[in-house]
């Protein structure tokens, strides 16, 4: 895979399509993949592998994973919320298994029916199921922290809990971290404050943002988490997505928008912004009834737009 | 007036209403100055006083200005194209004239038909009609830089051209800067970069920034600008305005998610959300078909909001 300097990571099919009530045909998902991977997108969390009677959105996701990872390049990633779903991702040989678990006692209770114990204590054991297998099949285990930035049910968090949490999955052999805003409630001073004191303690430990546009400071918690270092940021295309807890609020962070932000910003993300515009259009096919939201779709790029590489390459060439 | 830790200043009378094709009745935009003002908002651009007969919109620019200033408290600014508009001004007492120019050559001969020279000395006029004023009816008189941070004709816009500018207009005599990015096309680093700039050169001269949300960036780069100093921002309640060269394209950053991030930042402004939210129905009342934005009134405060100043006063009490 070529490097660039920030990683975008596509959560649309997973996290956006979760709360969608309309089923999207198998088909269309996999045109989407190919499409976001097409214009640049480095790697796709494709589904979830929870039960399909509880989220029926999800019962292609061993078709949708296999047709994913016939994509070059690609890094194919899904969401695994217990061992029974880590195991259906290691048979299908997926690249990255993201486990979640919430900060927010209340909200891992309702979410998982587990105490915040019981969840890092399911944590290892997928660990250890992982690390057994042989070392070409083994995937990257990511340990996701939601409600990180703030809690439907119990409001603001305090940093000190996310540090915990985050410090326990480290232990418990995570490859990386994701720190999620679930609910759109953070502000950069707070991801300042919480990235900060999550990187003094996980050291170099791989650490990847997930925020949501609820209340619009999306964008603003990325620049925020820049300059932390942070280099991997979840977004959904046209910013699926939305929240339970809040009717017709916006969703994850547009992943469109994100990707202008960091190209303009000269920061390389290896996406071209047009062809990422395109497959919009494959999603408002399949889906003409979900909101699709994005800046950038309505305005346009600016007015003689270079890329950070188009700019990088004129810059080197004078 | 009481010190707050920023300055949210609505723009969206002028900047919200200046292209927008049915004329808001007088009635309507008086109670939503006054509304805006009880919110906690000390600072309103009110109108603009250029002829009425380029811009109908403004016809009751008088009016509103005399009503305007009957608010207590209140700081009643209006923008001003000319001498001419000065004079409007000075005739009213109102206590900003916020004089504009573009630093991009092309929109500046588009927009006002003049060299960038032109308006540098069109300005330091200004400032003499201004200073001659006796003390207590004399206004404060600001300088803005439109096109500030790129230009729909020109794209981008050297960095050393809108220090040139600021420059020129410090030395005119501006009580007070607004850098602004008319379009909508600056991303955090332009705004590192400019601002810093322009910051090094004009010492304590106060500097205000004025962003548009056209892509999606506009929090982020408030955010930016936070951490260069600026502790003025230009804003329009539900992000009125829009941008003639893209159609459908949102406008000024929505003043209600504004005041909602400092906020939360623990950055206190005066105003008061709910109060502030509610405003929005003036508006809506009056301007049925105008297109409002905000993520704030869709998703809500989040579970149990504490303001800054709540915060601040829980913290000291503990």
């Amino acid at each position: 895979m070529k490097n660039f300097d920030v990683s975008v990571r596509e959560v649309g099919l997973r996290d956006g399509l979760q709360i969608h009530p309309t089923f999207m045909p198998t088909a269309s998902k996999i045109a989407w993949i190919e499409a976001a991977a097409a214009a640049g997108v480095g790697e796709i969390e494709v589904t979830s592998f929870v039960p399909p009677k509880l989220l029926p959105q999800f019962l292609d996701a061993e078709e949708v994973s296999r047709r994913a990872l016939a994509v070059p390049g690609l890094t194919v990633a899904a969401l695994i919320p217990n061992s029974r779903g880590a195991e259906r991702g290691l048979a299908l040989g997926v690249h990255k298994l993201n486990f979640v678990m919430s900060v927010s006692r209340t909200h891992n209770l309702n979410n998982v029916r587990r105490e915040r114990e019981e969840s890092v204590a399911d944590f290892r054991k997928i660990v250890e199921l992982v690390k057994a297998q042989p070392g070409a099949r083994r995937p990257r285990i990511v340990g996701g922290l939601s409600t990180a930035l703030g809690c439907s049910f119990e409001g603001r968090i305090a940093v000190a809990d996310v540090v915990k949490y985050a410090l326990l999955l480290a232990e418990a052999g995570a490859d990386e971290l994701v720190v999620a805003d679930t609910v759109g409630y953070a502000d950069p001073a707070q991801v300042r404050a919480v990235f900060k004191a999550v990187m003094a303690e996980v050291g170099t430990l791989p650490l990847a943002a997930h925020f949501h546009d609820t209340r619009g400071t999306g964008l603003a918690n990325v620049d925020a988490a820049l300059e932390c270092g942070v280099r991997a940021f979840d977004a959904s295309l046209a910013g699926l997505g939305g929240c339970p807890f809040a009717p017709g609020a916006t969703g994850n962070i547009v992943m469109d928008d994100l990707c202008f932000m960091l190209d303009s910003m000269g920061l390389t993300t290896g996406v071209d912004l047009h062809k990422l515009l395109a497959v919009r259009e494959i999603v408002r096919a399949a889906l003409p009834d979900i909101e699709m939201h994005g800046a950038l779709a309505r305005a346009g790029l600016p007015r003689n737009y270079q890329s950070a590489s188009e700019r990088a390459a004129a810059a080197a060439a004078a």
